[in-house]
């Protein structure tokens, strides 16, 4: 049976600090780090062996894979880096502190924002220095591929076709794959293997570094899932 | 004009104890840790920027290429690992303590082995433990492209053909590359682009953690040569 693992990655500096993230290439704090090493070490324990990686191309994401594949002794593997595995990006929102946030906008207005489906957040203006138009690592992307902001909707939107298009191919082909992504865009395909309603993906909550195992069917139909 | 940067990794821990390391999957040692890190800090300096990236199989490897990523703040490139890159596989040698070998086996025997451009190691025997016939990263090779020993000319064959038809593509694309790889699969690439002598090449030794900078003609001939 193949086995598709899903690892959020560990904690970032800015979980830390209480600020919006999304595409912000924060790095992993030191607890981040030590829960990326930790995940390394239950795959490898598992016995859990890959054939080809997928992460984002956010650094706290892709750091989080490669302490995972140094720590489960799997470094040799294939792995690509794609936008569409990146987090929500949050808009406006990124880089401003929580707390603040909900004290200017009220917490209500906050709590939509961040658990609602389909609201999004206030959008970034093109020229806003914040915005990921000119960044190296989306050169290769029609501006109009950049987000300005995102729900979850559009995150799902945006991580799907990846999947169905990469993924899906890989584990047809038989192969167990590891994919170290982030918050919204593991839930995506969370809400898609469980085929979760709207409403029933706002309440999951996936963890971070703890390795997420889906044992999938011939026709990629869930048999089981737990963590490690 | 576009850029090949070739970096060889930085100190391993059989360094440190003098053996054979070969195909022997070793890890950097603090220094070599410390020797990448720098290379990164170094290429970040000098503002050079690349495309896409190429290691070897073999972790101190691919750890340089992710140090040197991580501190030049590109780790969203493109990365490629590729058996062809790893080092000169040392066949029986491998790991042996040098200075031993060289009491068993004479030095200038032992000198032969390390320095001549054809002479080959003692074959590794099919099923000795320390082939790596059995280890999944080459799994999807024939048994028969996995060596039991190379000398430097065997290990340009290995590499060469990689070169043409995957870096000479993307360069010719005008893209910027970076190599993270070993002494001697390095020295392979340095005989083709400086057209030295069977006998030059085995007089050049690259200095570990050092990025070595080609800037590249429209036909790939060398412009410019140096060290960061």
């Amino acid at each position: 049976m193949k086995k598709l693992v899903l690892v959020r990655h560990g904690q970032s500096e800015w979980n830390l600090s209480n600020q919006f993230t999304g595409w912000m290439d924060v790095d992993l704090s030191e607890n981040g780090v030590q829960q990326a090493i930790d995940a390394g070490k239950k795959i490898k324990e598992a016995g859990i062996l890959f054939d080809v990686c997928y992460t984002s191309v956010l650094k706290r994401a892709i750091k989080t894979l490669h302490y995972v594949l140094e720590y489960s002794d799997q470094l040799y593997l294939p792995e690509y880096k794609t936008y569409r595995l990146n987090e929500r990006h949050y808009g406006a929102l990124q880089g401003l502190n929580k707390e603040q946030t909900a004290e200017k906008y009220g917490a209500d207005q906050v709590k939509l924002w961040r658990r609602s489906y389909d609201t999004l957040p206030p959008l970034l203006e093109a020229d806003d220095p914040k915005s990921s138009t000119n960044h190296r690592a989306y050169s290769k992307l029609e501006t109009s591929s950049i987000p300005m902001g995102e729900n979850l909707k559009i995150t799902l939107e945006r991580v799907l076709p990846f999947y169905e298009d990469n993924i899906v191919k890989a584990l047809k082909e038989g192969k167990n794959v590891l994919i170290a992504a982030h918050g919204n865009s593991l839930r995506a395909l969370v809400k898609h293997l469980d085929k979760l309603s709207d409403d029933e993906i706002m309440e999951v909550e996936i963890p971070t570094g703890q390795p997420l195992v889906y044992e999938l069917n011939d026709d990629l139909s869930v048999a089981k899932k737990y963590y490690l």
